[in-house]
Protein backbone atom coordinates (compact mmCIF):
# COMPACT_ATOMS: atom_id res chain seq x y z
CA UNK A 1 0.00 0.00 0.00
CA UNK A 2 1.21 3.30 -1.19
CA UNK A 3 2.55 5.81 2.56
CA UNK A 4 0.54 8.75 3.07
CA UNK A 5 3.33 11.91 3.11
CA UNK A 6 2.19 15.23 3.95
CA UNK A 7 5.77 16.65 5.38
CA UNK A 8 8.22 18.52 3.25
CA UNK A 9 10.41 17.19 5.30
CA UNK A 10 9.92 13.43 4.65
CA UNK A 11 13.57 11.87 3.43
CA UNK A 12 11.64 10.81 -0.33
CA UNK A 13 9.87 13.90 -0.99
CA UNK A 14 13.44 15.42 -0.28
CA UNK A 15 15.05 12.93 -2.30
CA UNK A 16 12.62 13.17 -5.38
CA UNK A 17 13.05 17.14 -4.87
CA UNK A 18 16.81 16.78 -5.51
CA UNK A 19 16.73 14.70 -8.57
CA UNK A 20 15.82 18.55 -10.26
CA UNK A 21 19.30 18.80 -10.21
CA UNK A 22 22.47 17.59 -11.60
CA UNK A 23 24.48 16.38 -9.27
CA UNK A 24 22.13 14.41 -6.88
CA UNK A 25 20.68 12.65 -10.98
CA UNK A 26 23.86 11.91 -10.73
CA UNK A 27 25.00 11.09 -7.72
CA UNK A 28 21.49 8.73 -7.46
CA UNK A 29 21.49 7.54 -10.68
CA UNK A 30 17.89 8.60 -10.69
CA UNK A 31 16.24 11.01 -13.07
CA UNK A 32 12.30 12.46 -12.38
CA UNK A 33 9.41 11.93 -15.10
CA UNK A 34 6.49 13.71 -14.87
CA UNK A 35 2.69 13.16 -15.84
CA UNK A 36 0.57 10.09 -16.76
CA UNK A 37 1.37 10.10 -20.64
CA UNK A 38 5.33 10.17 -19.99
CA UNK A 39 4.83 7.52 -17.18
CA UNK A 40 2.33 5.04 -19.58
CA UNK A 41 5.30 5.38 -22.40
CA UNK A 42 7.88 4.31 -19.98
CA UNK A 43 5.74 1.41 -18.50
CA UNK A 44 5.27 0.43 -22.24
CA UNK A 45 8.62 0.54 -23.06
CA UNK A 46 9.32 -1.99 -20.08
CA UNK A 47 10.64 1.01 -17.59
CA UNK A 48 9.33 1.36 -13.43
CA UNK A 49 10.26 3.91 -11.56
CA UNK A 50 12.00 2.80 -8.47
CA UNK A 51 9.55 5.64 -6.24
CA UNK A 52 6.29 7.13 -7.68
CA UNK A 53 4.55 9.69 -6.09
CA UNK A 54 0.99 10.82 -6.53
CA UNK A 55 -1.91 12.84 -5.55
CA UNK A 56 -4.77 11.04 -4.35
CA UNK A 57 -6.61 13.00 -7.42
CA UNK A 58 -3.64 11.53 -9.97
CA UNK A 59 -4.41 7.73 -8.57
CA UNK A 60 -8.24 7.60 -9.59
CA UNK A 61 -7.18 7.26 -13.57
CA UNK A 62 -7.04 3.51 -14.17
CA UNK A 63 -4.16 3.78 -16.09
CA UNK A 64 -2.14 5.92 -13.19
CA UNK A 65 -3.50 3.20 -10.49
CA UNK A 66 -2.18 0.34 -12.88
CA UNK A 67 1.42 1.98 -12.93
CA UNK A 68 1.43 2.41 -9.13
CA UNK A 69 0.51 -0.94 -8.25
CA UNK A 70 3.09 -2.52 -10.64
CA UNK A 71 5.62 -0.34 -9.46
CA UNK A 72 4.67 -1.64 -5.78
CA UNK A 73 4.29 -5.03 -7.33
CA UNK A 74 7.95 -4.75 -8.42
CA UNK A 75 9.95 -3.64 -5.21
CA UNK A 76 9.22 -0.03 -5.84
CA UNK A 77 8.27 2.23 -3.30
CA UNK A 78 4.91 4.62 -3.52
CA UNK A 79 3.74 7.59 -2.19
CA UNK A 80 0.15 9.66 -2.82
CA UNK A 81 1.28 13.35 -1.37
CA UNK A 82 0.07 16.68 -1.57
CA UNK A 83 -0.05 18.96 -5.06
CA UNK A 84 1.82 21.48 -3.37
CA UNK A 85 4.63 18.73 -2.67
CA UNK A 86 4.45 17.86 -5.82
CA UNK A 87 4.67 21.55 -7.52
CA UNK A 88 7.74 21.57 -4.68
CA UNK A 89 9.44 18.46 -6.71
CA UNK A 90 8.29 18.93 -10.47
CA UNK A 91 8.92 23.13 -10.24
CA UNK A 92 5.96 23.77 -11.67
CA UNK A 93 3.19 25.58 -10.40
CA UNK A 94 0.50 23.68 -12.25
CA UNK A 95 2.54 20.22 -11.41
CA UNK A 96 1.24 16.90 -12.78
CA UNK A 97 -0.49 14.49 -10.13
CA UNK A 98 1.67 11.70 -10.85
CA UNK A 99 5.61 11.66 -10.97
CA UNK A 100 8.39 8.79 -10.89
CA UNK A 101 12.24 8.15 -10.49
CA UNK A 102 13.71 6.29 -13.16
CA UNK A 103 16.94 4.65 -12.93
CA UNK A 104 19.37 6.20 -15.94
CA UNK A 105 20.65 4.03 -18.23
CA UNK A 106 24.31 3.34 -18.90
CA UNK A 107 25.60 5.57 -21.79
CA UNK A 108 28.63 3.73 -22.23
CA UNK A 109 29.01 3.84 -26.21
CA UNK A 110 29.89 0.67 -26.06
CA UNK A 111 25.86 0.01 -25.56
CA UNK A 112 25.00 0.46 -28.49
CA UNK A 113 23.93 -1.44 -31.76
CA UNK A 114 24.22 0.43 -34.64
CA UNK A 115 22.47 -2.48 -36.35
CA UNK A 116 19.35 -1.43 -34.85
CA UNK A 117 18.23 1.59 -36.49
CA UNK A 118 19.12 3.32 -40.34
CA UNK A 119 19.15 6.44 -38.35
CA UNK A 120 21.41 7.68 -35.30
CA UNK A 121 21.61 11.05 -34.03
CA UNK A 122 24.52 12.96 -32.53
CA UNK A 123 24.30 16.21 -31.20
CA UNK A 124 27.77 18.30 -30.37
CA UNK A 125 27.92 20.38 -27.16
CA UNK A 126 24.52 20.95 -27.37
CA UNK A 127 23.39 23.59 -24.51
CA UNK A 128 19.67 23.35 -23.90
CA UNK A 129 18.22 20.66 -22.52
CA UNK A 130 15.04 21.47 -24.21
CA UNK A 131 16.68 21.06 -27.75
CA UNK A 132 17.87 17.95 -26.20
CA UNK A 133 14.21 16.46 -25.16
CA UNK A 134 12.91 17.70 -28.78
CA UNK A 135 15.67 15.67 -30.57
CA UNK A 136 15.06 12.88 -28.85
CA UNK A 137 10.88 12.97 -29.30
CA UNK A 138 11.94 13.61 -32.95
CA UNK A 139 14.16 11.13 -33.07
CA UNK A 140 11.60 8.58 -31.99
CA UNK A 141 9.37 9.78 -34.62
CA UNK A 142 11.83 9.22 -37.51
CA UNK A 143 12.18 5.86 -36.12
CA UNK A 144 15.98 6.49 -35.07
CA UNK A 145 18.02 4.41 -32.66
CA UNK A 146 19.06 7.22 -30.64
CA UNK A 147 20.73 9.94 -29.65
CA UNK A 148 25.01 10.41 -29.35
CA UNK A 149 26.05 13.32 -27.14
CA UNK A 150 29.18 14.36 -28.09
CA UNK A 151 31.89 16.57 -25.69
CA UNK A 152 29.43 19.05 -22.86
CA UNK A 153 25.83 18.40 -24.15
CA UNK A 154 22.97 19.24 -21.45
CA UNK A 155 21.95 16.09 -19.15
CA UNK A 156 19.60 14.60 -21.30
CA UNK A 157 17.76 13.15 -17.65
CA UNK A 158 17.10 17.05 -16.78
CA UNK A 159 13.23 17.77 -15.65
CA UNK A 160 13.04 19.97 -19.05
CA UNK A 161 15.22 17.41 -21.78
CA UNK A 162 12.69 14.58 -20.06
CA UNK A 163 9.73 16.97 -20.40
CA UNK A 164 10.73 17.81 -24.02
CA UNK A 165 11.25 14.56 -25.01
CA UNK A 166 7.35 13.75 -24.44
CA UNK A 167 8.60 10.30 -23.78
CA UNK A 168 11.05 9.55 -26.05
CA UNK A 169 14.34 9.47 -23.27
CA UNK A 170 12.83 5.58 -22.45
CA UNK A 171 12.07 4.52 -26.43
CA UNK A 172 15.80 6.26 -27.64
CA UNK A 173 18.97 5.12 -26.94
CA UNK A 174 21.17 7.64 -25.40
CA UNK A 175 25.01 7.34 -25.38
CA UNK A 176 27.81 10.13 -24.32
CA UNK A 177 31.20 10.04 -25.83
CA UNK A 178 34.11 12.87 -26.50
CA UNK A 179 34.79 13.31 -29.84
CA UNK A 180 37.97 10.83 -29.94
CA UNK A 181 36.01 8.32 -28.97
CA UNK A 182 32.85 8.70 -30.50
CA UNK A 183 35.09 8.52 -33.93
CA UNK A 184 36.98 5.28 -33.19
CA UNK A 185 33.78 3.87 -32.28
CA UNK A 186 31.86 5.26 -35.03
CA UNK A 187 35.24 3.71 -37.78
CA UNK A 188 34.61 0.69 -36.05
CA UNK A 189 31.94 -0.56 -38.49
CA UNK A 190 29.39 0.78 -40.82
CA UNK A 191 28.16 4.19 -40.87
CA UNK A 192 28.43 7.33 -42.70
CA UNK A 193 29.02 10.39 -40.62
CA UNK A 194 26.68 13.63 -41.87
CA UNK A 195 27.10 17.20 -41.14
CA UNK A 196 25.13 20.31 -42.73
CA UNK A 197 27.31 23.38 -43.50
CA UNK A 198 26.76 26.78 -44.90
CA UNK A 199 30.14 26.25 -46.36
CA UNK A 200 29.25 22.75 -47.91
CA UNK A 201 28.44 23.03 -51.94
CA UNK A 202 26.28 19.89 -51.89
CA UNK A 203 21.97 20.68 -51.24
CA UNK A 204 20.33 18.37 -48.59
CA UNK A 205 17.74 17.27 -51.04
CA UNK A 206 20.25 16.18 -53.65
CA UNK A 207 22.84 14.03 -51.46
CA UNK A 208 22.84 9.92 -51.35
CA UNK A 209 22.08 9.10 -47.63
CA UNK A 210 24.17 5.51 -46.25
CA UNK A 211 22.80 3.31 -43.91
CA UNK A 212 23.53 3.71 -40.79
CA UNK A 213 23.21 7.33 -41.34
CA UNK A 214 24.73 9.27 -38.35
CA UNK A 215 23.58 12.83 -38.15
CA UNK A 216 26.12 15.37 -36.70
CA UNK A 217 24.44 18.33 -34.94
CA UNK A 218 26.84 21.23 -33.46
CA UNK A 219 26.34 23.35 -30.86
CA UNK A 220 23.67 25.93 -30.42
CA UNK A 221 25.67 29.18 -31.01
CA UNK A 222 28.92 28.13 -32.51
CA UNK A 223 27.91 25.34 -34.98
CA UNK A 224 30.55 22.18 -35.92
CA UNK A 225 33.68 23.23 -34.74
CA UNK A 226 35.93 22.90 -38.38
CA UNK A 227 38.13 19.67 -37.58
CA UNK A 228 34.70 18.27 -36.92
CA UNK A 229 33.22 19.13 -40.00
CA UNK A 230 35.90 17.76 -41.44
CA UNK A 231 35.99 14.14 -39.83
CA UNK A 232 32.06 14.08 -41.91
CA UNK A 233 32.35 11.95 -44.88
CA UNK A 234 29.46 14.23 -46.38
CA UNK A 235 28.24 17.84 -45.69
CA UNK A 236 25.33 19.20 -47.28
CA UNK A 237 24.08 22.56 -47.18
CA UNK A 238 20.17 23.16 -46.35
CA UNK A 239 19.61 26.30 -48.49
CA UNK A 240 18.91 29.36 -46.64
CA UNK A 241 15.79 31.76 -48.10
CA UNK A 242 16.29 34.47 -45.47
CA UNK A 243 18.46 37.10 -43.39
CA UNK A 244 19.25 34.69 -41.44
CA UNK A 245 22.52 32.02 -41.56
CA UNK A 246 21.08 29.29 -39.19
CA UNK A 247 18.35 27.27 -37.70
CA UNK A 248 17.42 26.00 -33.94
CA UNK A 249 19.80 22.84 -33.72
CA UNK A 250 16.55 20.75 -32.85
CA UNK A 251 14.56 22.03 -35.97
CA UNK A 252 17.92 21.54 -38.03
CA UNK A 253 18.04 17.92 -36.89
CA UNK A 254 14.38 17.20 -37.97
CA UNK A 255 14.82 18.99 -41.14
CA UNK A 256 17.76 16.69 -41.67
CA UNK A 257 16.62 13.32 -39.67
CA UNK A 258 13.35 14.20 -42.25
CA UNK A 259 15.02 14.65 -45.38
CA UNK A 260 17.28 11.89 -45.18
CA UNK A 261 14.10 9.41 -44.74
CA UNK A 262 12.25 10.90 -47.60
CA UNK A 263 15.28 10.22 -49.61
CA UNK A 264 15.27 6.89 -48.65
CA UNK A 265 12.22 6.09 -49.64
CA UNK A 266 12.52 7.70 -53.20
CA UNK A 267 14.95 5.22 -53.72
CA UNK A 268 17.88 7.28 -53.45
CA UNK A 269 19.70 5.58 -51.11
CA UNK A 270 23.24 5.17 -50.77
CA UNK B 1 25.09 62.11 -25.56
CA UNK B 2 23.91 58.57 -23.56
CA UNK B 3 22.74 59.36 -19.99
CA UNK B 4 24.38 57.02 -17.37
CA UNK B 5 22.17 55.29 -14.74
CA UNK B 6 22.86 53.53 -11.93
CA UNK B 7 19.79 53.69 -9.96
CA UNK B 8 17.41 50.82 -10.46
CA UNK B 9 14.68 53.50 -9.34
CA UNK B 10 15.26 55.20 -12.61
CA UNK B 11 11.85 55.35 -14.42
CA UNK B 12 13.69 54.57 -17.98
CA UNK B 13 15.28 51.17 -15.69
CA UNK B 14 12.00 50.69 -14.56
CA UNK B 15 9.95 51.22 -17.75
CA UNK B 16 12.70 48.96 -19.67
CA UNK B 17 11.66 45.90 -16.70
CA UNK B 18 8.49 46.49 -17.16
CA UNK B 19 8.49 45.24 -20.74
CA UNK B 20 8.65 41.70 -19.68
CA UNK B 21 5.39 41.50 -18.37
CA UNK B 22 2.53 41.02 -20.96
CA UNK B 23 0.31 44.14 -19.68
CA UNK B 24 2.97 46.75 -19.80
CA UNK B 25 4.03 45.58 -23.28
CA UNK B 26 0.33 45.69 -24.51
CA UNK B 27 -0.12 49.42 -22.93
CA UNK B 28 3.36 50.61 -23.99
CA UNK B 29 2.92 49.08 -27.19
CA UNK B 30 7.34 48.39 -26.73
CA UNK B 31 8.86 45.36 -26.76
CA UNK B 32 12.41 43.95 -25.74
CA UNK B 33 15.46 42.70 -27.68
CA UNK B 34 18.46 42.04 -26.32
CA UNK B 35 22.23 41.24 -27.81
CA UNK B 36 24.11 42.74 -30.68
CA UNK B 37 22.72 40.26 -33.19
CA UNK B 38 19.43 40.16 -32.64
CA UNK B 39 19.90 44.51 -32.64
CA UNK B 40 22.21 44.17 -35.70
CA UNK B 41 19.42 42.20 -37.38
CA UNK B 42 16.58 45.44 -36.39
CA UNK B 43 18.69 48.17 -37.94
CA UNK B 44 18.97 45.99 -41.15
CA UNK B 45 15.70 45.79 -41.55
CA UNK B 46 15.26 49.69 -40.89
CA UNK B 47 13.99 48.89 -37.41
CA UNK B 48 15.74 51.27 -34.42
CA UNK B 49 14.81 51.57 -30.67
CA UNK B 50 12.84 53.68 -29.11
CA UNK B 51 15.11 53.41 -25.94
CA UNK B 52 18.76 51.36 -25.99
CA UNK B 53 20.49 50.64 -22.73
CA UNK B 54 23.92 49.00 -22.63
CA UNK B 55 26.89 48.71 -20.38
CA UNK B 56 30.27 50.29 -21.06
CA UNK B 57 31.55 47.16 -22.39
CA UNK B 58 28.88 46.51 -24.81
CA UNK B 59 29.25 50.20 -26.00
CA UNK B 60 33.01 49.08 -26.79
CA UNK B 61 31.76 46.91 -30.22
CA UNK B 62 31.63 49.39 -33.24
CA UNK B 63 28.66 48.19 -34.64
CA UNK B 64 27.10 48.37 -30.96
CA UNK B 65 28.38 51.93 -31.25
CA UNK B 66 26.52 52.19 -34.54
CA UNK B 67 23.29 51.00 -33.50
CA UNK B 68 23.41 53.62 -30.09
CA UNK B 69 24.31 56.70 -32.41
CA UNK B 70 21.81 56.21 -34.75
CA UNK B 71 19.31 55.33 -32.49
CA UNK B 72 19.94 58.83 -30.79
CA UNK B 73 20.00 60.62 -33.93
CA UNK B 74 16.43 59.08 -34.55
CA UNK B 75 15.37 61.23 -31.64
CA UNK B 76 15.72 57.83 -29.04
CA UNK B 77 16.74 57.59 -25.62
CA UNK B 78 19.92 56.03 -25.00
CA UNK B 79 21.51 54.88 -21.53
CA UNK B 80 24.28 53.66 -20.41
CA UNK B 81 24.15 51.21 -17.21
CA UNK B 82 25.68 48.58 -15.11
CA UNK B 83 25.45 44.85 -16.14
CA UNK B 84 23.76 44.39 -13.18
CA UNK B 85 20.99 46.64 -13.77
CA UNK B 86 20.56 44.97 -17.59
CA UNK B 87 20.37 41.65 -15.49
CA UNK B 88 17.41 43.15 -14.42
CA UNK B 89 15.97 43.93 -17.31
CA UNK B 90 16.60 40.85 -19.15
CA UNK B 91 15.87 38.62 -16.50
CA UNK B 92 19.30 36.62 -17.56
CA UNK B 93 22.18 35.96 -14.53
CA UNK B 94 24.61 36.67 -17.93
CA UNK B 95 23.15 39.64 -19.56
CA UNK B 96 23.54 40.60 -23.45
CA UNK B 97 25.69 44.21 -23.12
CA UNK B 98 22.69 45.68 -25.01
CA UNK B 99 19.15 45.38 -25.21
CA UNK B 100 16.64 47.79 -26.80
CA UNK B 101 12.62 48.48 -26.67
CA UNK B 102 11.12 48.87 -30.06
CA UNK B 103 7.91 49.60 -31.19
CA UNK B 104 4.98 46.84 -31.95
CA UNK B 105 4.01 46.81 -34.54
CA UNK B 106 0.03 46.61 -36.03
CA UNK B 107 -0.96 42.84 -35.83
CA UNK B 108 -4.03 43.68 -37.94
CA UNK B 109 -4.94 40.66 -40.53
CA UNK B 110 -5.54 43.42 -43.46
CA UNK B 111 -2.29 44.74 -43.44
CA UNK B 112 -0.79 41.43 -44.75
CA UNK B 113 0.02 41.28 -48.37
CA UNK B 114 -0.22 37.48 -49.34
CA UNK B 115 1.11 38.25 -52.84
CA UNK B 116 4.45 38.74 -50.89
CA UNK B 117 5.53 34.99 -50.07
CA UNK B 118 4.75 31.69 -51.33
CA UNK B 119 4.73 30.38 -47.69
CA UNK B 120 3.11 31.57 -44.58
CA UNK B 121 3.00 29.98 -41.63
CA UNK B 122 -0.56 29.37 -39.21
CA UNK B 123 0.02 28.86 -35.89
CA UNK B 124 -3.18 28.16 -33.70
CA UNK B 125 -3.51 28.38 -29.55
CA UNK B 126 0.12 27.75 -29.65
CA UNK B 127 1.18 27.87 -25.53
CA UNK B 128 4.95 28.30 -26.10
CA UNK B 129 6.23 31.58 -26.92
CA UNK B 130 9.57 29.30 -27.39
CA UNK B 131 7.92 27.87 -30.31
CA UNK B 132 6.82 31.07 -31.92
CA UNK B 133 9.96 32.68 -31.92
CA UNK B 134 11.43 29.19 -33.53
CA UNK B 135 8.77 29.49 -35.87
CA UNK B 136 9.64 32.80 -36.56
CA UNK B 137 12.97 32.05 -37.17
CA UNK B 138 11.94 28.91 -39.21
CA UNK B 139 10.10 30.97 -41.48
CA UNK B 140 12.53 33.55 -42.19
CA UNK B 141 15.10 30.82 -42.89
CA UNK B 142 12.55 29.19 -45.77
CA UNK B 143 11.27 32.72 -46.94
CA UNK B 144 7.80 32.71 -45.41
CA UNK B 145 6.38 36.25 -45.46
CA UNK B 146 5.20 35.69 -42.14
CA UNK B 147 3.27 33.84 -39.26
CA UNK B 148 -0.47 34.07 -38.41
CA UNK B 149 -1.35 33.75 -34.53
CA UNK B 150 -4.77 32.69 -34.64
CA UNK B 151 -7.03 32.38 -31.00
CA UNK B 152 -5.39 32.59 -28.08
CA UNK B 153 -1.20 32.61 -28.71
CA UNK B 154 1.69 32.99 -26.79
CA UNK B 155 2.94 36.62 -26.82
CA UNK B 156 5.36 37.18 -30.07
CA UNK B 157 6.48 40.27 -28.49
CA UNK B 158 7.68 38.41 -24.76
CA UNK B 159 11.31 38.07 -24.31
CA UNK B 160 11.28 33.92 -25.05
CA UNK B 161 10.17 34.44 -28.01
CA UNK B 162 12.41 37.39 -29.29
CA UNK B 163 15.32 35.38 -28.16
CA UNK B 164 14.39 31.89 -30.02
CA UNK B 165 13.49 34.34 -33.09
CA UNK B 166 16.89 35.23 -33.69
CA UNK B 167 16.08 38.15 -34.96
CA UNK B 168 13.14 37.19 -37.00
CA UNK B 169 10.70 39.16 -35.43
CA UNK B 170 12.10 41.45 -37.37
CA UNK B 171 11.99 40.19 -40.64
CA UNK B 172 9.05 38.22 -40.63
CA UNK B 173 5.39 40.23 -40.63
CA UNK B 174 3.47 38.87 -37.60
CA UNK B 175 -0.57 38.80 -37.67
CA UNK B 176 -3.29 38.04 -34.86
CA UNK B 177 -6.72 36.91 -35.57
CA UNK B 178 -9.70 35.09 -34.69
CA UNK B 179 -10.52 31.80 -36.75
CA UNK B 180 -13.57 33.36 -38.24
CA UNK B 181 -11.82 36.59 -39.01
CA UNK B 182 -8.61 34.69 -40.79
CA UNK B 183 -11.27 32.35 -42.61
CA UNK B 184 -12.72 35.26 -44.02
CA UNK B 185 -9.47 37.41 -45.11
CA UNK B 186 -8.17 33.84 -46.31
CA UNK B 187 -11.25 33.24 -48.86
CA UNK B 188 -11.09 36.47 -49.81
CA UNK B 189 -8.00 36.16 -51.72
CA UNK B 190 -5.78 33.09 -53.45
CA UNK B 191 -4.38 30.57 -51.07
CA UNK B 192 -4.10 27.25 -49.87
CA UNK B 193 -4.68 26.27 -46.55
CA UNK B 194 -2.89 22.81 -45.21
CA UNK B 195 -3.23 20.97 -42.35
CA UNK B 196 -1.30 18.44 -40.93
CA UNK B 197 -3.63 15.60 -38.80
CA UNK B 198 -3.19 11.65 -38.23
CA UNK B 199 -6.23 11.46 -40.07
CA UNK B 200 -5.01 12.07 -43.40
CA UNK B 201 -4.33 9.73 -45.91
CA UNK B 202 -2.22 11.83 -48.22
CA UNK B 203 1.57 11.36 -47.45
CA UNK B 204 2.95 14.94 -46.39
CA UNK B 205 5.64 14.24 -49.31
CA UNK B 206 3.34 12.99 -52.14
CA UNK B 207 1.40 16.03 -51.76
CA UNK B 208 0.94 19.25 -54.33
CA UNK B 209 1.05 22.47 -53.11
CA UNK B 210 -0.30 25.61 -53.86
CA UNK B 211 1.11 29.21 -53.43
CA UNK B 212 0.32 31.03 -51.66
CA UNK B 213 0.51 27.94 -48.92
CA UNK B 214 -0.98 29.00 -45.46
CA UNK B 215 0.98 25.85 -43.28
CA UNK B 216 -1.59 25.30 -40.07
CA UNK B 217 -0.03 24.18 -37.44
CA UNK B 218 -1.89 23.40 -34.05
CA UNK B 219 -1.78 23.42 -30.01
CA UNK B 220 1.07 22.16 -28.55
CA UNK B 221 -1.27 19.78 -26.20
CA UNK B 222 -4.62 19.35 -28.43
CA UNK B 223 -3.41 19.41 -32.46
CA UNK B 224 -6.10 21.10 -34.58
CA UNK B 225 -9.52 21.18 -33.56
CA UNK B 226 -11.54 19.04 -36.04
CA UNK B 227 -13.62 22.33 -37.35
CA UNK B 228 -10.57 23.44 -38.47
CA UNK B 229 -9.15 20.80 -39.88
CA UNK B 230 -12.33 20.88 -41.74
CA UNK B 231 -11.75 24.05 -43.47
CA UNK B 232 -8.48 22.74 -44.68
CA UNK B 233 -7.84 22.52 -48.63
CA UNK B 234 -5.22 19.98 -47.90
CA UNK B 235 -4.91 17.85 -45.13
CA UNK B 236 -1.58 15.42 -45.14
CA UNK B 237 0.28 13.20 -42.98
CA UNK B 238 3.69 12.91 -41.61
CA UNK B 239 4.57 9.11 -40.97
CA UNK B 240 5.52 8.38 -37.63
CA UNK B 241 7.72 5.51 -37.04
CA UNK B 242 8.19 5.30 -33.23
CA UNK B 243 5.57 4.88 -30.25
CA UNK B 244 5.08 8.60 -30.55
CA UNK B 245 2.17 10.12 -32.57
CA UNK B 246 3.58 13.33 -32.63
CA UNK B 247 6.15 16.34 -33.23
CA UNK B 248 6.57 19.28 -30.89
CA UNK B 249 5.00 22.21 -32.88
CA UNK B 250 7.57 24.18 -34.12
CA UNK B 251 9.60 20.85 -35.45
CA UNK B 252 6.07 20.05 -37.31
CA UNK B 253 6.11 23.58 -38.81
CA UNK B 254 9.45 23.03 -39.73
CA UNK B 255 9.01 19.56 -41.39
CA UNK B 256 6.41 20.67 -43.18
CA UNK B 257 7.96 23.80 -44.62
CA UNK B 258 10.74 22.58 -45.90
CA UNK B 259 9.06 19.74 -47.85
CA UNK B 260 6.50 22.59 -49.42
CA UNK B 261 10.00 24.24 -50.27
CA UNK B 262 11.49 20.88 -51.62
CA UNK B 263 8.01 19.89 -53.68
CA UNK B 264 8.47 23.66 -55.17
CA UNK B 265 11.44 22.97 -56.47
CA UNK B 266 11.10 19.42 -58.14
CA UNK B 267 8.39 20.74 -60.28
CA UNK B 268 5.30 19.58 -58.14
CA UNK B 269 3.80 22.54 -57.23
CA UNK B 270 -0.05 23.06 -57.43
Amino acid sequence: MPRQVTAFSNTTVKRLRSLRDKKARRSEGLFLAEGLRILTEARDSGRLPEIIAFSAEGAKHPLAAEIIAVTETAGGEAIETSAEILSKMSGKDNPQMLLGAYRQPETALERIDRAKAPLWIVAQALRDPGNIGTILRTGDAVGAGGLILIDDCADPYSVEAVRASMGAVFTQEIAAARWPDFLRWLRSGDGQLVGTSLKATGDYLDAEYGQPCFLLIGNEQQGLPEDYEAECDLLVKIPMAGRADSLNAAIAAAVMAFAVKASWRSGNSG
